[in-house]
């Protein structure tokens, strides 16, 4: 026999119980972006790779897929690039089109492209997969599927609200307990404007997210080996020690920031969104809380960021966002802002795994199986098995007269719940002989009886 | 403004009223494979190019989308190599991944890979878009989905019988109105063998296929033309004149075709189908038709074969399919018998469009959206806008507080049926005033009231 066929490293197949658990995540953040009034869009697998080349970094141009034209790929090309190592700018030439890295910029791309048709602000949600040339290692994929909702045209915070809504929503319905991290892109511009450091805010948040682990003269130490000077750092105290609730900590935030217009405004932002959440709609299923190391996408996002961490797994962010303005500026339409979020679907569904948090009914698999005793009896069969399924029944006949016990094996192997018996003496009496599967338990049964028995 | 970005050729942006109308095509698809028992996989888009390539001849391999290697791509390629047209073998080792041509390959591909896993007979559906470099033209993309069942491991004539049923079911459920159109391989091979011309079987399927429309005596010199000797177009007669109920067609065939046994055996197998679907499963919604001149696919199917056409509408096959043996051979698993079919979603997506067929409930648009008077309304409105939501209502509030005007036209825009406003009255009276967009007419409802107005 020839070598067993593979696929791609870093691709994944998906069989039927995957399939069921990967279908029931995505129906479940489609439905809440729907209640929402979010609206689904799709965006083709190819781009050209202009719009893709530039968006992510010289890093990121490296990680795109990139497709070689068809035809004569070689056609204009000057011989003398042709030598060396593969070059980016050759890569470039030989491929005019490449795989989407993420939904956000074929999304900006759609905007602009769309913009007659549109009606601003535009809520939309996009389900699909985007691949990256990244090294394949336990958990990062080179095709995974990424869950965006965005309102674009709309600086309004109620968006962030709403977001934060229905990440809260969704895990809810997952049954996931989560934090919500909350933070501003205008606070911590406000503290590097405090201390005259706006490079090193970076620095900054990554030393203080340390305290836990190596108390406070250690962050004072990295901090000052980051070549923050002395006066500064001593300035920084009462953010390194931030505690208490979200209201106490925004309290102490006000008072530090106070000659920072920018900083205080990013704390209005946060404040408006926690108060809006907590006093008028009630509160989240979710904790909420107001986290000044987090500092995600500082080089697009501007104004809230957020992040959602499992309660109950050991796993990093399982869903992420914040607003970022101008996001079609770069497709030559300025002055856009927007507000998203990604749902990390493959953590969420490592998640689900390890909680064994998946409802039963998920599962479209077979209900019903009628063992086929040959053609006589399949012929039996047949009405009673269209009954069923005009019943709803999700059902099927063995399709070939094979051994009893083989037809039992596939029953058990495909953990199908009950299976119909008919031969002779069932064909006389008109009735089935239905097994329960679970239970072993076996009854005589009409076709009228056998659906009820079923669908009970 | 910069040039308006674009997508490359072939490909399309779905927005969400074309998104509503796909899935449900989709999901009305994805409902009737589960109920006759099928489950749902999924391939990566990229397979390793060794397994597409030599599947779909010469010009297929032309057609794959082929992804150039990452890094060093001209890394160990001899220079000499590197000149001239960019050849087929090049790009063979310029890229060592493509995108999916087909599902019926990586569906091969995954049955061989993970043969240990699978109970036999497997029924697999598969719903996920597939790229071919076609020359782009209306109605044929570079992108676009397929929808395939298929039964393998079985050669049972019942799963045949099943995926006409299936057929029949979807289009029921669509409202389209079909001809099925059924043929078998053998009963071609039979034809050809009678007259001694294997290879003519095209020739002579297109011949008979153009009786209506250029008469007996055209057809029978156009098979002159091709070179069939006089004596056998004497005999093809029948055939070609065949004409009269499938019952009649039958006999008539079963007489032409005495000498066959590979004639009788496709005779034998198309009068089980047929039979078993009318006298056994009580008939079908769609007209089946036994068509001698329907030779799709004669390159890979060995049996039966069908073919389904849209009555109401000029457009081409709408689905089709038919048995194979030998699916898996191809990676070194011989002897796997399997038949399957293929919904054509493009073109019921054109046809549903034509005949103005979606119902009105497929839509998971908004419907209410309350106004945004400015802080302290939105306030009022939020545990409103969150009790509508949890009773299932898909709604919005304008996130800004703009011109009531805009907000309107919004609303109109997005085709929202409900629009709740609140002000000061509302506000004292706890009430809010409830717009039919549609009528015009305007209430004055509590929450309460509201949500059953919009839920009746």
């Amino acid at each position: 026999m020839a070598q067993k066929p593979s696929i791609p490293k870093g691709t994944r197949d998906f069989g039927p119980a995957e399939m069921a658990r990967r279908n029931y995540i995505f129906d479940t953040i489609r439905s809440v972006y729907a209640l929402y009034g979010f609206r689904q869009i799709e965006t083709p697998a190819m781009e050209n790779l202009s719009t893709l080349m530039g968006k992510y970094g010289e890093e990121g141009d490296k990680l795109l897929f990139k497709i070689l034209n068809s035809g004569d790929f070689l056609r204009g090309i000057d011989p003398a690039e042709l030598t060396g190592e593969g070059s980016p700018k050759l890569a470039a030439q030989l491929c005019e089109k490449g795989l989407r890295y993420d939904l956000t910029v074929p999304f900006a791309r759609y905007v602009v492209q769309h913009r007659e048709e549109l009606t601003l602000p535009f809520r939309r949600f996009q389900i699909q997969p985007v691949w990256r040339a990244d090294r394949p290692q336990k958990g990062r994929y080179r095709e995974f599927y990424q869950c965006d909702a965005d309102v674009v045209g709309s600086d309004s915070l109620l968006n962030e609200v709403e977001l934060m809504q229905i990440v809260d929503e969704v895990f809810r319905r997952f049954g996931i307990r989560v934090c919500i991290k909350i933070n501003n892109r205008k606070i911590l511009t406000g503290i590097a404007e405090m201390i005259g450091q706006a490079d090193k805010i970076v620095d900054i948040t990554v030393a203080i997210d340390k305290l836990d682990k190596i108390g406070l003269e250690n962050v004072n130490q990295e901090l000052a080996d980051d070549g923050i000077p002395a006066e500064a750092i001593q300035r920084l105290q009462p953010i390194i020690q931030l505690s208490g609730s979200n209201a106490e900590k925004i309290a102490i935030m006000r008072e530090v920031l106070k000659d920072s217009e920018i900083g205080l405004k990013g704390i209005e932002e946060v404040e408006f969104v926690l108060n809006t959440l907590g006093s008028v709609v009630g509160g989240l299923s979710a904790k909420v809380e107001l986290d000044l190391t987090l500092a995600r996408g500082l080089n697009y996002y501007t104004g809230c960021i957020f992040e959602v961490k499992a309660l109950d797994v050991e796993i990093g962010s399982i869903t992420g966002g914040g607003r970022y303005d101008n996001l079609t500026g770069i497709f030559g339409m300025p002055g856009l802002s927007g507000v998203g979020i990604s749902f990390g679907a493959d953590r969420i569904y490592d998640v689900l795994n390890q909680l064994e948090l998946y409802p039963q009914e998920i599962t479209t698999a077979t209900q019903l199986l009628f063992v086929n005793f040959g053609q006589a009896e399949a012929a039996y069969v047949l009405p009673a098995l269209a009954a069923a399924r005009r019943a709803g029944i999700r059902a099927e006949i063995y399709p070939d007269a094979s051994k009893m016990k083989k037809q039992m094996q596939y029953a058990n192997a495909r953990q199908i719940p009950f299976v119909a018996l008919a031969g002779e003496s069932e064909m006389a009496a008109g009735t089935f002989t239905l097994k329960n599967m679970q239970t072993g338990e076996q009854t005589a049964v009409t076709t009228e009886q056998l659906i009820a028995a079923i669908n009970d």
